[in-house]
């Protein structure tokens, strides 16, 4: 298969899950017909490189490095190989690339130059988790991580549940994972008792948990003052989604 | 393969796409698996079922219909194959199901219920869009469908580009295929000039087309007053979503 020159959005694997339960194989010979990636760490990206073609020389690839240490006024060469009519991929770290990872500065460029951009499919914690919740898909925000500081955290969540009423809206938003109990802690002395909370923890995983009740049913199962213990039980500290709606 | 009993959500192709462009092929082994399905519409979903595996027998499934004629009252019975541990499929008609289409009543059933939910990848013009539109990724919200009434739907989108400003917020919609073009005309007459658009037209098919300008640039291929050849030549008559962004 002869690609056409563009920069291809290859998505990974979200955790240690199998490339053909959550990648179509045509992302496979889309891969094959590439030896330019920009990746974010090129050690995991060589591993998944491997894990899509076992027989894959990575020694004739080229890997661009594009991370919070690189420097930005780099970042541009990094798609001269197009003009010599060559391919070019950006591999994600986990799930699909330019959603919360460096690549999407890499695409902006692109765009800016009108150099043809083609994303791949691959697993979003972010669709995946608003397909089985089981709210408003027709209108959703993704907001990234909630501020660290408590007073703003709190203020911020008051706004999130009050735009969900206002809007019709379901709000989405992450935590780093050994926080994420007290993030649903401090949900739950947030937020109304009507309101619904799902928590969507290690999407596409063996453990794969995609959970809905309304804060006053969270309240039982994690009462106020619970221990360590059964707040892990219920929210486990792995890379884990929130949504909230009515 | 024996499946666990839980609902599954069944992403379908996006247009007359290959299935092993956009879906994984562990897609295939959950859906042999299955005898019960929820669908929108049972003509497209027996096609869909052929397209995944020229082998199935279609005499042996069971099709639940579930659009805006069906009755909500028999909805909840969708699910009772699962109280006999018989795993039940949601189909969409056109990318992931639940996300805007009728098959999210059923997941708010299956989660009130405590009934496993088991979201599958698939390609979903949202994500695919917000990845190539090099626009902001950690922060978007999807808004569906604008207002048709025109005043509203410049106020809409007057408020759209405010809060993308206010809240460094990638914001998307939708526009019914025929109206693609209107849309842009009144977006171009609407929105500050330095503000960017990206329109992602028949995402996975073989015409793909996502392009981001500034509305400055454009003002200049869709000129005040054009013919309706120009704005048909840059704005397609096809499935579209369109991102505003800084």
């Amino acid at each position: 298969m002869t690609l056409e020159t563009a920069v291809y959005l290859i998505p990974v694997t979200l955790g240690d899950t199998c490339i053909e339960q959550v990648l179509p194989s045509h992302n496979r010979d889309v891969v094959m017909g590439i030896k330019h990636f920009i990746v974010e760490n090129v050690r995991s990206a060589r591993r998944f490189l491997k894990k899509v073609e076992q027989s894959i020389d990575i020694d004739t690839l080229t890997f661009y490095e594009l991370n919070q240490h690189t420097d930005r006024k780099f970042i541009e060469h990094y798609l001269d190989p197009i003009a010599k009519g060559q391919p070019v991929g950006i591999i994600s770290e986990a799930g699909c690339p330019a959603i919360a990872d460096p690549g999407a500065d890499v695409v902006a460029i692109a765009q800016r130059k009108h150099i043809k951009v083609v994303p791949l499919v691959g697993p979003s914690s972010i669709i995946l988790s608003v397909m089985a919740s089981g709210f408003n898909g027709q209108s959703f925000a993704f907001h990234g991580y909630l501020p660290i500081d408590e007073d703003k955290k709190t203020a911020r969540i008051r706004q999130l549940e009050s735009r969900m009423y206002a809007e019709d809206q379901t709000q989405l938003f992450i935590e780093t994972p050994y926080r994420n109990g007290k993030m649903m802690q401090t949900l739950l002395s947030t937020l109304r008792p009507q309101t619904r909370i799902c928590l969507a923890a290690n999407i596409t995983c063996a453990d794969e948990k995609i959970v809905t009740y309304t804060v006053a049913e969270w309240r039982k199962r994690i009462p106020q003052g619970a221990s360590d213990d059964i707040v892990a039980r219920e929210i486990p500290r792995v890379p884990a989604i929130f949504l909230i709606y009515k």
